[in-house]
């Protein structure tokens, strides 16, 4: 029935070729990570924030995805996918519709949509619909799905781009306990996500909001580009991120800090010398109490940890007069014009000295409606103060770029969502205990290309790169009888799953020096070159493109030896493959630190042992 | 750092029983397949052709995908993922925008978007932005990801969803030949995909709308379920869409037809008789040529056939006032209110004796101003009418459900886009000739579903059934020991990549009976029931899902013995397996045409086999 066509042309462009741009290989470090990417063809931006797959970047997203579905399998979670096209009214239900970050549509039915940022609503009504008794659960379930958000001010890539991919995992148990050993089961998952990935990265104590407790996990990538910011702790070595780290005043720091120490130090010292407070007002659910904070003027309020010592606050009230009005209104009528209750908060840097604010004149008060809180810590914490935690170490900062978050919800959404099953003995309704899990998959990819890059460009950990191995043919060695040994070469490792990069093997107009540029840009792990002593002595020089890792992966890994090394120590190896371990070399073509030059038989053994290092 | 949860519960419920529903096994046919999609776990929906992707259905689709991956990957379409958000302005070059079935929507900036519905327009701006020479040439690109369309009457289900999963390929050439050429290299791949999936499915002649030529190709799976309309002709051989296919009256048909035959024929044959006629008006694109197409009155017009012969025919303008009002006005300014030139296309079926409707009135004439065209067939074709392609077959219609479209576009796109390069010698820009090639990915799973469905409920190709083999333990079996023997089983076929559903053995409220029942709702192609056989003789009976298409799989296939028979025919395997092969037999449990029972050390090499025939 078909017509077959012989005389269509043999050599279709390798689009790789076609989405790479010129790149100034002197110049790569001036780059930033987007726009390398787009120069190398792994994304094309199309409008800002939103962002097109090519060939070469999907590759390597797909194999971040791959890390991850691998773990997730591991821990019995199963995976869905969920649709884009989020419902008006399950959104309302728990009160999330009103986010002006919600890309909202409407169909031709007059029916509202939102394009989903992430999905708690969507799957606790389809596991709503579904679960028929406590028997059903635990249930673990995720996707990898594109999510949108309408930032504002999206960035240029993928950091922080209005569509990308995220990975959102959801848990459903009938108890606290087994839910929150479930949030553990999620970040021994993560953990093991990260080690894969070979890239340093820690994880931190987060701010829960809403819903309180202490089990909200995110996890970082240490960076100086990084928008995050944590602090560790010299004692307790918690790290913390800033909405949640607590800290103490460190007055020994302010003694110390008289000559070289910085000058945010002696900010802190001077500040707590000239002392002026600044007041913020809250109420508390009821609109009965109201809650005077009052914190040095130059720190930042951290409302949060107000809530922390009284849960009863209302946070979503920000309008100050708005809160006089409501509280004043609120106790005018039961107490005469006078008011009940004042609580009022001293942040632990306030002293006897400090001059505070009036009370607002329009609030008539009796001197015995005020009860006092001092010890408390409620601005954001500093440099070199003291762990709020343990009380004992000293805080330091850094930098860093947010790629996960774990979560325990409690009941958060089941409740608006009437997510209940009876209990065990039939008796009462239980709302499930809830989880949520994400990880920025897009986001992932970017951060690792930030924190992993060179002189020489990208540096992919082996496992998610691109390819495996660069196939480099020398010019003038280039011809027929090289093409049948190269694709022997080629055959025997897809045959072992070794992918080869030979992109551009069609074009003569690319000189050697600007190939193995070119392979190092894109972070391909290993290259070689094809030229006379490969083709006469049958002997392959293996080169691992050098990386800033190397010594973290292995510290960081299980079993702590290199595979490399192992298979080196073996003497059969280094007499059978004729092998040469050359490391910390530098010559005139590029700078790289390690060399193995093997024969034919040692090949596919030393390029998969060097893979599983790297 | 992390915490280990060592009583964190070891039974995972597995997500494919919580969102299994109660089935009524002896009404299963009943069910039309989406009601079966949900009740079986595959799919969840949410709102009206909007769907969620439950695990067991998940799975299915992305094995649907991977084989249609590596038939792309064959053809050096490399893959992309490009954003759902496609810009107004893009849509807005290629007239395309003011389509009622696009999903709008507008951002925080005011900026207006779609929800992709296809990307010819994005993807020509990605490579129009990256096309450097005709050396980039040529290109060809394919994405897998959702698609929107605000279909006013969707579908239940997968059919005809507003959130589907489709296939876009797209080939970019610098001239026809080539292109053409690649058209046939898609087709070539699309004939493998539809092999792979073994299940019988036709190729027909298209309309190619607006661009013309006959370069369009549809891809069906006959079913009397389905919404389209295929014409076969008994001669040609060729099948075409009703849109596509050309026919003349038959003479000898009406003769035969007096008795039993349809009362269809003799409708034909009484129309033949009464003559009368209706009329449609068109103008040429310069509005100078009045066309007047008779054709008789119970039939339907085809204006497609129209330009097919009249290329300069404009078939936008609908409105039949409109068209003489242009036409008057037009050709009264410079003929003195007479007009220029009249084409009367009479459809071959209008006779001298047929009843011609006036001509308008308003419109005045002179005699030779008037063409009249007398031997196209310009209405769609009927039952039992000849061939319009050969003038030999009769055709005969069948109804079909369509999964797939492959498309010549030429400059159709390229133009609008500005898509263009230099020529080879330099001397002039020009268009890319593009194509495009779409799936249904999604749609293709539900309507393997349709076509194959039997009693038992769903049937797949074991190329995408969600597992390969059910493990099925005769409740007073279920101990320990068999836990061990089964665990072994499991582990085994893991090793060979045999997927073993085995998702209920925790529950003791399965009988036997209804496991079976199922396995077959599931269309898992093999089951084994583990009972005294295997545990005290090492047995394994392995039973086949029967299958209706396991003929067409044997005459389809380019090999066309099947590989259990090569595997049955070596005298060794039957004597060192203990190998016993039963066809077509019936018990009490259920029906089934095929069971191979074999020993330990043959049950690996017939699953094999038997996965590959199925």
């Amino acid at each position: 029935m078909l017509k077959v066509s012989q005389n269509y042309p043999k050599n279709i462009a390798t689009s790789n070729q076609v989405f790479r741009q010129e790149i100034d290989f002197k110049n790569i470090t001036k780059a930033p990570t987007y726009a390398l990417f787009q120069k190398l063809g792994l994304i094309s931006s199309s409008s800002s924030g939103i962002i097109n797959w090519l060939p070469l970047g999907l590759r390597i997203l797909k194999k971040v995805e791959n890390v991850i579905h691998k773990r997730m399998t591991e821990i019995g979670c199963d995976e869905v996918a969920l649709t884009s096209l989020s419902s008006k009214e399950l959104w309302q239900k728990t009160g999330r519709w009103e986010n002006n970050e919600l890309f909202k549509l409407t169909d031709l039915k007059k029916a509202d949509y939102c394009l989903a940022a992430t999905c708690e609503e969507e799957i606790s009504e389809i596991v709503k619909s579904n679960l028929d008794s406590y028997k059903d659960l635990p249930l673990l379930l995720y996707q990898i799905t594109r999510k949108y958000r309408d930032e504002l001010r999206p960035r240029a890539g993928l950091l922080r781009s209005r569509e990308f991919v995220m990975k959102d995992a959801y848990s459903f148990h009938l108890d606290q306990t087994d839910a929150k050993m479930c949030f553990d089961l999620f970040n021994q998952a993560y953990y093991k996500i990260f080690n894969d990935l070979k890239v340093p990265f820690v994880s931190a104590l987060a701010d829960s909001g809403e819903i309180g407790g202490d089990l909200s996990l995110e996890w970082h990538y240490p960076n100086e580009n990084g928008e995050d910011t944590l602090f560790e702790c010299s004692h307790c070595k918690k790290i913390s991120n800033i909405e949640k780290q607590a800290s103490l005043p460190n007055d020994k720091s302010n003694e110390a800090s008289e000559a070289s120490e910085a000058s945010e130090a002696s900010e802190v010292s001077k500040a707590s010398e000239t002392s002026e407070a600044s007041v913020r007002y809250y109420l508390t659910e009821d609109n009965n109490t109201l809650i005077a904070a009052y914190y040095p003027k130059e720190r930042k309020l951290m409302s949060s940890f107000i809530k922390k010592e009284i849960p009863e606050i209302n946070l979503k009230l920000k309008d100050q007069s708005e809160i006089l009005k409501l509280f004043k209104e609120n106790t005018d009528e039961e107490n005469n014009g006078f008011i009940k209750n004042v609580i009022r908060v001293m942040d632990v840097r306030i002293n006897p000295s400090t001059i505070l604010p009036d009370f607002p004149s329009e609030i008539k008060f009796q001197r015995n409606s005020f009860t006092t809180l001092n010890d408390f810590s409620i601005v954001e914490a500093k440099e070199k103060e003291i762990c709020g935690d343990c009380e004992k170490g000293v805080i330091s900062s850094f930098k860093s770029i947010e790629v996960g978050h774990t979560f325990y919800l409690g009941t958060r959404y089941s409740k608006p969502m009437s997510l209940k099953v009876k209990s065990t003995d039939g008796k009462q309704d239980i709302y499930l205990e809830m989880g949520c899990y994400g990880i920025g998959v897009s986001r992932l990819m970017a951060a690792i290309a930030e924190v992993s890059r060179d002189d020489s460009g990208l540096c992919w950990p082996s496992i998610i790169a691109p390819y495996h191995l660069s196939l480099i043919v020398i010019p003038q060695f280039s011809n027929e009888r090289t093409a049948g040994k190269v694709d022997q070469l080629i055959k025997e490792c897809s045959e072992n799953g070794i992918e080869v990069f030979n992109g551009n093997t069609n074009t003569n107009d690319y000189s050697l020096k600007k190939r193995i540029n070119e392979t190092m840009s894109l972070g391909i792990p290993l290259f070689i070159v094809i030229g006379g002593k490969f083709l006469d002595k049958n002997m392959i020089e293996i080169e691992v493109r050098p990386s800033k890792f190397r010594d973290y992966k292995t510290n960081s890994s299980h079993d702590s030896e290199l595979e490399i090394n192992k298979l080196y120590r073996d003497p059969n190896n280094k007499r059978n493959w004729n092998w040469e371990f050359r490391k910390a070399i530098k010559n005139a073509r590029a700078t790289y630190n390690e060399t193995h030059v093997v024969n034919r038989k040692g090949f596919i053994p030393v390029v998969k042992a060097l893979l599983k290092d790297l």
